[in-house]
């Protein structure tokens, strides 16, 4: 056996700001992986188990920053960042700020610049994986923001588990990969919960419904391939599904929907986008060329 | 080896109105499955290489109804399946027809009935897969209406492959669950193309964003089976993703989307929905409750 020093370079003091059930989840992972943790969050009493498991509750921001060499931020929105780091300017001497929050890529390069206005060094980060998944191979959080920054937090952040992707120097480019992840995500949960309403009203049970509907996440990704490699070179072979057979569909569902008093808001957006598309000559295309009806205005 | 004999039972003569790529597909299948084929199109010239494998023309309607034993339908919609069958009325003794043309639960029932009041013994069905399906152990089909029909065809109908379900009396059920399948199909594709459109904006391109979004087609089926659960019981906890959540995520769609001049039609629409829930109470509770916040107005 060969025997191991217990005397190796100490890991990284981390702080993490904010304790709602994503911040808990990183400071556990963090925990686990050996390393210092201080939390703080703007309500005291979240720490919990935390604690017991040796993480340090800071009495201020400016305490928890101190304490810290990464500094991990997770609260609920952008504005809640800036409010809560404004009072620790002068505490940021060779720290990082990582900024896993939610936001707009507007948004993240905003509070990059908010930052370097105060000297700060800063990485933006999106998670992508739900709670369960922080700590454990199939994380998956993609970062933003200038290379040195990330080179420096790269080997705490590894912590979180998972594959990490450094996406670039634009700060938003993170949050811009989970804005448009999540629009596929959100558009197909208000779809689903609209299908099992529609099924419902014309008496089939949740569970026999279910029982079919689950292959159509498996249609997905094979589709989600072939649009992106259409969508890249322009061209949108109907050879599958046309736009004229997906403008009938839909108008099956809103007339089926509309019989039982079932909304039809989602719907009817989405054929007005389809409509147009046969207007403007598209109907034997295939369904990716929709991608380019969505510009309702130039933009400079 | 057991010697079999040529001289077998014959296989019951099909006819096949309408040659769109399904029906053509369908034909096809019937043909490969060795039964005698006619088929029929409202224009001339689509039967193409069916006649090289031994298909017949039939030069009417009458002629294509009195060919066959199992009459299958697919035509473009069932106006034009009631309009095409019009002329035969004499034509039906001892025959079933199969309507294999999509559309909606209520226009089945209607056409059942316009069948019944002609003494023609009608069967509904919905295909949910591909074309290319058709005829291998992938395809799928759903039929609905009286068990004897179903029962006097199913033999022959196997020629289409797959898994055949029969759902009920009611014609109206396999339209029912084609419509709601349709529905979450729709959805999600308009959400896809939406995101793609949202991607390029912010400077991703399509092969590497699909690289990511991918993943989410894996998540569904776990997802709409926790959510069958959940509103069979009506139980939504918030364990994984609150409606809460879901507001401030999608509002992050709806911001950038602007920014870009990008139509934000169906996630307003969303939107509408799950500010309701929050507004009704619900913000706490999983995304599964957004399916109890659809019916528009009382129905009798």
């Amino acid at each position: 056996m060969i025997e191991t020093s217990d005397e190796q370079t100490p890991l990284t003091p981390v702080t993490v700001l904010g304790l709602g059930p994503m911040g808990r989840a990183l400071a556990s992972a963090f925990l686990n992986a050996g390393h210092q943790v201080t939390v703080w969050n703007r309500t005291s009493g979240k720490a919990g188990d935390l604690l017991d498991h040796g993480a340090v509750a800071a009495g201020s921001v400016q305490e928890a920053v101190r304490a810290g060499q990464v500094i991990i931020v997770c609260l609920i929105d952008y504005d809640a960042v800036q409010a809560t780091l404004e009072p620790s300017q002068a505490d940021w001497e060779n720290r990082c700020l990582v900024n896993l929050t939610s936001g707009e890529p507007a948004q993240a390069r905003q509070m990059s610049e908010w930052a370097s206005s105060r000297g700060i060094d800063y990485l933006d980060g999106a998670i992508l994986t739900p709670t369960p998944a922080i700590g454990t191979p199939s994380a998956a959080v993609l970062f933003s923001g200038a290379h040195d920054v990330y080179e420096a937090v790269q080997e705490t952040m590894s912590a979180v588990g998972g594959a990490a992707v450094h996406l670039g120097d634009d700060p938003g480019q993170a949050s811009a990969y989970e804005v448009a992840l999540l629009d596929i995500f959100a558009t197909s949960v208000n779809g689903i919960v609209h299908a099992f309403a529609l099924a419902s009203a014309e008496g089939i049970e949740p569970e026999r419904f279910a029982a079919f509907a689950t292959g159509i996440g498996g249609l997905l990704p094979e589709m989600i391939t072939r649009f992106a490699r259409q969508i890249q070179t322009g061209h949108y072979p109907g050879d599958r599904s046309t736009i004229a057979s997906a403008a009938s569909g839909i108008t099956h569902i809103i007339n089926t929907a509309t019989t039982h008093g079932i909304d039809v808001g989602m719907l009817t957006a989405a054929k007005g986008i389809i409509d147009q598309a046969v207007a403007d000559g598209y109907g034997t295309q295939g369904l990716a060329r929709l991608s380019t009806m969505l510009h309702t205005r130039a933009v400079a």
